[in-house]
């Protein structure tokens, strides 16, 4: 290995080539201190005839800046942190940083040994996408160490967690779904929620009971689920919830993977989506565009929130955070496509 | 910055609290070095108490050893790769190791910085799963350069690419997916390939030609299309070769992302899968299960695949890699689903 590793020239092997002391290289490379045009062109030419390349780690050591950012998610096959993931990624490379990603769902320890081991030497900052399962104070202890640390997605722009994050107004996004099934004329509308009523769908839900009051139509706790945030758990809470109460004609569900379960268990149930049962959700998720029949859902601002994210985190990381704790994006947005449908009158009056 | 990272005690601060030397206790905690049994015990209380960290970057420098593998893939929204980057990280991990990802497709130069900066640097070898998008002779530069480089995912054993790999029988899976159309019947069977006719999936396209001629069908250029390896390309290329070709009774299709696209674009057609039209593919993505109807494909051993991989790099890594060059894994197996079922006789006299 040592003999193969000598292929690749070191700062003292250009400092020797070029004449120069490896200090100067060292300047040189880093665009820093005083050295004359003529060196300077020396250095960088021997650097690239002797294929010299920065070691990145050696570098971060120098400058106490790790070229990583450490970002904890859920599980990366939930197909949200793909596309969370990449979008933060791209955010990161913008600012010449790498990813180092934490799949928490499957840590022992649900990714402490990682905010551990990561936070403050092989990442100077840490992204947490998945607030609801590392406990604030888990986050604050990272802090305390002096490792700057952001929850990059916040459900609940009002109630801030104590440590910075990047919001989206979930409550607003509950009340729009659920504002539209209103319009087509659904009364008798059932919740599916992706979390325990007071866990991280909690925004979510208190928009699609907002939502229901707001158009005199009392909730019942008859009508809601509180389920998990996967497909199976969408799909056998749907099954449950149908079989309990038939008389619905629209469902609320509170994330795209889930709601992607309840429109496979409607048509498993017998009921053609949406002629008989109108389905809405949030997110909107790549897949939400290719299931049968595709997803209306609720779009949040996933590239915003991952870019602001990094943002908030570097700002953070070099002092300049000025004071924000809550950084807001923009207002989730319906789209419409074929889950949902104006009520079919006849289908109520049947049941 | 500075004060706030004070909090985290260093090797320094350990050695004087314990009255012992910083090299003791960098011993200690490395386990090396000979101390003995009270001093160790004293040390590592001394350290829980201080709450010292060691910093992995800086031990990366003085063991030569970087804690992270980098990981090369086309796209993390490509729901294969979430499935392979959770597998390869949790064999990473098994090793004490973080994965450094890299999406190439986001790179406008194909991922060649991201080779240079982190290779040898940030992480001392590298996985490369998208090996369609990164020619072979960069990736022997980076061998040139010492760094270790697995071929992660290798689709045809017999032509080594003179990179170690890791490969699974993509012929084979071509000819399972195809054999199990023929046995239901099928003899009008079209093909729908990924990538151009010689790129990365012409080991699945063969498979296909094979099982045809061996069960004396004659595979036919005009019942073929080559696309590319996205949902898109798959339903845009099934209503094209649809459109042409209306006999067709079964679909081969090389990978199960483009799979689901001609699932969507036979129903635009106007086709029941799969009454009126079978389609098997190669992969066995999580969506596989989920698409309406759940698609019939040929599992290929994702997880053994990932898990190989790591344990080939750490072995080249290590120095011993014992000369294999190609390592092979499991024969892919039909997972049969509702995607396809006997040809339909009426349908095709119809036709």
């Amino acid at each position: 290995m040592d003999k193969k590793r000598d292929a690749a020239a070191t700062i003292k092997d250009v400092a020797e080539h070029a004449g120069v002391s490896p200090m100067t290289v060292s300047n040189v490379l880093r665009g820093k201190g005083r050295v004359s045009e003529e060196t300077r062109r020396r250095v960088l030419e021997v650097a690239e005839r002797e294929g010299y390349r920065p070691n990145l780690a050696a570098r971060a050591l120098v400058e106490r800046k790790a070229p990583t950012l450490a970002l904890m998610l859920g599980c990366i096959t939930n197909p949200f942190y793909p596309e969370f993931t990449l979008a933060t990624n791209l955010a990161a490379l913008r600012h010449g940083r790498y990813l180092l990603v934490c799949n928490t769902d499957h840590e022992q320890d649900g990714g402490t040994r990682f905010l551990e081991e990561v936070g403050g030497s092989l990442a100077d900052g840490v992204l947490v996408a998945n607030h609801g399962d590392l406990a604030v104070e888990q986050l604050r202890e990272v802090e305390v160490r002096g490792i700057p640390v952001v929850i990059s997605i916040w459900e609940l722009p009002d109630e801030p967690p104590g440590i910075p994050c990047v919001a989206f107004d979930s409550k607003a996004a509950g009340r729009i779904a659920t504002a539209h099934l209103i319009e087509l004329g659904h009364r008798r509308i059932g919740a599916v929620i992706g979390s325990p009523k007071t866990g991280i769908h909690r925004g979510r839900y208190r928009g699609y009971r907002d939502a229901l009051r707001g158009a005199g139509i009392r909730p019942s706790a008859a009508d809601e689920r509180f389920a998990s945030d996967s497909y199976e758990s969408g799909y056998d809470t749907t099954i449950e919830l149908l079989k309990a109460r038939p008389d619905l004609t629209a469902l609320f569900v509170s994330n795209d993977l889930p709601a992607l379960g309840a429109l496979n268990a409607a048509a498993d149930f017998g009921l053609d989506v949406p002629r008989d049962l109108s389905i809405v959700s949030i997110t909107d998720i790549e897949p939400a565009q290719r299931s049968r029949p595709p997803l209306t859902t609720v779009a949040i601002p996933t590239e915003e929130i991952a870019s602001k994210s990094v943002e908030l985190l570097l700002a953070l990381m070099s002092g300049h955070s000025g004071g924000k704790s809550v950084v807001e994006t923009s207002t989730p947005f319906l789209v419409k496509r074929g889950s949902t449908a104006p009520v079919n009158k006849r289908a109520t009056s049947a049941a």
